[in-house]
Parts: C-alpha cells; sequence; structure tokens
C-alpha cells in the first residue's frame, strides 16, 4: 500500500464522518493567502479558517511567481478577492540554499539545469519584503485593497507581522 | 479591522492552544500534495494530514505549471518527496471559463492582456490526466515513484479516483 492509498482512506472516514457540506466557492474573507509547501503549515488550522473562508496558494517558499500572480487575478476577478496574506516561515528549505548552488544540485541529480529561478533567498523578512512589493507591483492586481506580510514560527506556531502595505 | 486581522486574531489562539509543536521540515509520508486555491478545499482535514506529513502546493485550478515543477523539484531534491497526489475539484472555476473569453475579461478590467496562460479547461477528468502527463514528462521529477489523479466533490467531501500513473 503506497502513502497515497492511506490518504484516500483518511478522505473516507472524512467524508463520511467530519466533512462541513457544500459551500460557496467564493471566499467568504475576501482574503487570498499565498504561502509556503511545508509539511509543518496548516493553513486552516493555523489561521482559524473553515471551509469556504479563503483562496490558498502554496508552492516552494511562498515565493510571489508568475503562477502566483495569475492565481492571484483570478481571484481577484472571478471570485472578488481584495486582501492578501504572505506568509514564509523560519526553517525553511529554501532559506538554507543557495540559488547557484541548488541549479548545479538539480542539474547533478536529474542532468539538467533548471531554466527557471529556483527562488532560494538569503534572509526571511528581506524576502517578505520582496515578495509583498511583487504583488503590488503587478498590473494584474489592481483590486488589492491590503498586502500583508508575515513569518511564521514553526516552533511556536505564532505568525509575526513584517510589512503591511496599502 | 480588515478580514486578514481576523486570521491574526485567530493565529494567536491556535499558537496559545491546539498547536501541536515543533516538527520536521521532511514530509513523513514522502508525498506531495497539488490542488486548487479553492477555498473550500481543507487539505488536511480531506486526506487526514498532521502537520509534517505532506507536502501541499496550491494554485489555481491545481494547474502543473512551471511553478508547480519548480516547486516538485525541490521537494524530491531537498525533501526526497516520491509520491504526487494531483487533486482537482468539482464545481471549480476554471472549468467555468474559457481560456480566450478569460484573457479578454482580465484586459478589459486591468487594461493588460496576459502574456500568460490562465489555465483554463473545459473538461475536468481530462485536465487530471493532462496534469499527470506533465508530472510525468518533466526531466526535472525523476524519483517519481507514483503519481495519482483524484476530482475532490466538493458537494459529498469525496474524492474519485481518475487515474494512477507508475
Amino acid at each position: 500500500m503506497s502513502a497515497i492509498d492511506e490518504l484516500v482512506r483518511n478522505n473516507d472516514a472524512f467524508a463520511s464522518g467530519r466533512y462541513p457540506g457544500s459551500q460557496s466557492g467564493t471566499p467568504s474573507t475576501g482574503v487570498a493567502v499565498v504561502t509556503c509547501m511545508d509539511a509543518r503549515i496548516d493553513v486552516y488550522a493555523m489561521l482559524g479558517l473553515r471551509p469556504g473562508d479563503a483562496h490558498v496558494l502554496r508552492n516552494a517558499g511562498g515565493a510571489v511567481t508568475e503562477d502566483v500572480i495569475r492565481s492571484l487575478t483570478l481571484s481577484q476577478r472571478l471570485f472578488g478577492t481584495q486582501e492578501v496574506a504572505l506568509v514564509h516561515h523560519t526553517d525553511c528549505g529554501m532559506l538554507k540554499v543557495r540559488e547557484q548552488e541548488l541549479k548545479e544540485r538539480v542539474q547533478r541529480e536529474t542532468g539538467l539545469r533548471p531554466p527557471f529561478a529556483l527562488e532560494a533567498f538569503t534572509d526571511l523578512d528581506d524576502d517578505v519584503r520582496q515578495s509583498i512589493a511583487r504583488v503590488k507591483a503587478s498590473p494584474y492586481l489592481p483590486s488589492t485593497f491590503e498586502v500583508r506580510g508575515f513569518v511564521y514560527e514553526v516552533h511556536s506556531g505564532r505568525l509575526r507581522e513584517v510589512v503591511a502595505v496599502r
């Protein structure tokens, strides 16, 4: 049995018991959360969200890539969200490696050097500010009323605010 | 008070009470989950995950974009994941719009036509298969032992498996 088989079994228990029933696909809070794929971040528990409350975007590092701009554009155009909460976190894998070393490692292990940025970064708070600046600079996100940047401290479960921009 | 202020208050309660404490950043199941940003999908509840169990990647549609390939590459290279669970869902916003209409709408509302694909699709099961094929075709993901594709039925909370590839 693969690990995914076990997750499917868990889903069966969830659908049979804890599932809260249908909600609207339009986020009730008007918030889109952007954060890292890190396994320790249970976004709904961390922010007290219920199903239906907020869009959740996640990738390696919580980087504001073109794909995040695409997703936020659709979040604002099709679903009317107006606030963005960006959450990076302590002990992030992308903070422990350098971009060039990482590209060389991928090349060594897969045979190919990625033509895309891997989005490694060196300073957590600086990268939160950089990410917020990318959201603010995007011409596709004119409906952004508020962008807030946080660091999630994985040892305590606590968010620390780095920057707020309106 | 903005909606984000309320989420920050929720986090305070979470960190003070329910936070399970530190875990390792290496996913214990070896699984990376790729799914949509849709607000109704609480991934940890849906799959019975605990913090530390799996990487979670989310964007508009759960599309396998370059950013998802980047994130999966790092998931496999830095954290050793070997299984990918791709989850699309019923009632998806990306299923209700056509790519060209969507681009025109973004242009009309923001003044700019996006140069990037918005990743609208017309058939849910076909798009799951297409997304799985993109993962399998990527030369950056040689460690993929298993890729499974699902549709999450938002009215029932239940996963329906579409395709499994090894």
